[in-house]
């Protein structure tokens, strides 16, 4: 496929970004900071998360959260939010606060998924195929990311194959958008370039990436994730993120970064890095940090 | 030219790593900073600069740092120390203090010539002419580094004619290496092929490349360099560095970040990111910095 000339930004700050952080912001906040990144020009956004409040408190409230956002932007273009399900009664719950999309997950490694979701490989791709059936009946977009698909933190390596078992398992489901996800930021672009041609040797499916700079590669790897025709990119205002069960999975990339990268290439994402910093320098006071991980807020733009 | 298998790194922590830091060390401290990155493998060193300590005061003692450093590795290999020159007194003491390589500076545009040189592009050009040749007759080998290639921190964006301009007159006095520098971290992997394009349609001069991760695009810019067949890639440990007369031009790429990414691709440099880690941390705990800009110390390597 061709290198793309244009790029669909899924912002993630406030579902992946907010979960792993030590503070804990209220469900008002939290729609702000959607509504203060819906205003930018973002038109996807993982605004929550369907996890049981009990293991991620920071995502509680989602249906909260879902009441008070706007569902348009400024322009009363739709916005599509999207909710992360991990199981039925997650599901259940994304219905009825009335999510545009949903983002199920499957995982590439046993020991990854009993940790992540206290099941084996088998017992969640069953149930992810079950839910995207379900979503799909309801009206809802589907995405299913693949987790750890560039390496577990318990299993180091994984293979093309595990990737593509999984991938396989999914496609007949008829997902709108299949996500390779680098949970813990251990890939490089080769990476990238290896699971892309697989799934594009056995499937034209709508690719998503994910990737965290836990190692400073997360950049380079979505530059070549476009390069590679990739459709959709996940990134994170500021740069925060994490996987709360992934141990060192810190810091996804940030949208504003990836912007300033995706626009000197002269690839259109329909935001501006200038729009971007003013919500990423807000949530970072939200969150009592010294600083975002993000870099264009300190060092700004391009001069000029 | 084909992608490599192999890259050489070339160390600047202890020059453009240490010149930029509000802590200034001693030079016993940074050759024992030397020591300990030449017996992690490393095979060349930006070690000294012979600027004026009243300019960088950081860089004082150049010539006690020459006298104390190893001259070969831990296998009796020969390590190449290059000190930075950037006037013809620099390159007096640089010849008395027994450094193996210069590197010289050529900059693009007039404003930054004058700000970190005191002198126009042509002046500098002129000088760097004279110092190439007096340093090849002394037996050394020579780089010019040509500053702000991918961007002015003054003048913003530098034409590819305004980098050949330099690089045509550099040419014909047979520098042993032509680094391309993005001194302030702005450029993307479509300025570094179109940058090294241009250089080798006029010329099969030896590549290198320097980059700084201000703005998170240094380390797609070096993976993508190598692509391209560059030959050499400045690295500095732990990520620290910047330029004195550049604004926000903080953070070069960090050698053990890149090594993992060059690793991970399948490309050779000769060290691991493990042997790397100790010295980046002895040299954060000399700087007393709170951290290092590289991630692998805090993140490790690839999980096994």
């Amino acid at each position: 496929m061709d290198a793309r000339a244009t790029v669909e930004i899924v912002e993630v700050g406030p579902r992946d970004g907010l979960q792993n952080e030590s503070a804990v912001l209220d469900p008002e906040v939290r729609a702000a900071f959607v509504d203060r990144l819906v205003a930018t020009g973002l038109r996807r956004v993982e605004t929550v998360s369907f996890v049981h409040p009990g293991r991620v408190p920071q995502m509680a409230g989602a249906e909260e959260v879902m009441a008070a956002v706007a569902r348009t932007g400024p322009s009363g273009e739709r916005v599509s939010h999207i909710g992360l399900v991990l199981n039925e009664r997650g599901l259940e719950r994304a219905v009825a606060a009335g999510v545009d999309e949903v983002n199920l997950v499957a995982i590439t490694t046993e020991t990854f998924s009993q940790r992540n979701q206290g099941a084996g490989v088998d017992d969640v791709l069953a149930a992810t195929v079950r839910m995207l059936s379900a979503a799909r009946a309801e009206g809802l977009s589907t995405t299913v990311t693949v987790s750890a698909a560039f390496g577990c933190p318990f299993e180091g390596e994984v293979s093309t194959e595990q990737v593509m078992r999984v991938v396989r398992e999914v496609l007949p489901a008829e997902p709108d958008e299949i996500a390779l996800a680098d949970t813990i930021g251990v890939g490089v672009p080769a990476d990238v370039r290896r699971l892309v041609a697989a799934v594009r040797a056995e499937s034209d499916v709508k690719l998503r990436a994910h990737f965290h700079n836990t190692r400073n590669t997360g950049y380079a790897n979505a530059l070549a994730a476009v390069e590679e025709g990739v459709a959709a990119l996940d990134a994170s205002s500021g740069g925060f993120g994490g996987c709360p069960f992934a141990p060192a999975a810190t810091g996804n990339i940030a949208t504003e970064d990836l912007v300033y990268a995706l626009s000197r290439s002269g690839i259109e994402t329909g935001v501006t890095v200038e729009d971007l910093i003013p919500p990423a320098s807000w949530i970072t006071e939200q969150l009592g940090a010294f600083e975002a991980p993000a870099l264009l807020g300190r060092a700004g733009g391009f001069p000029s």
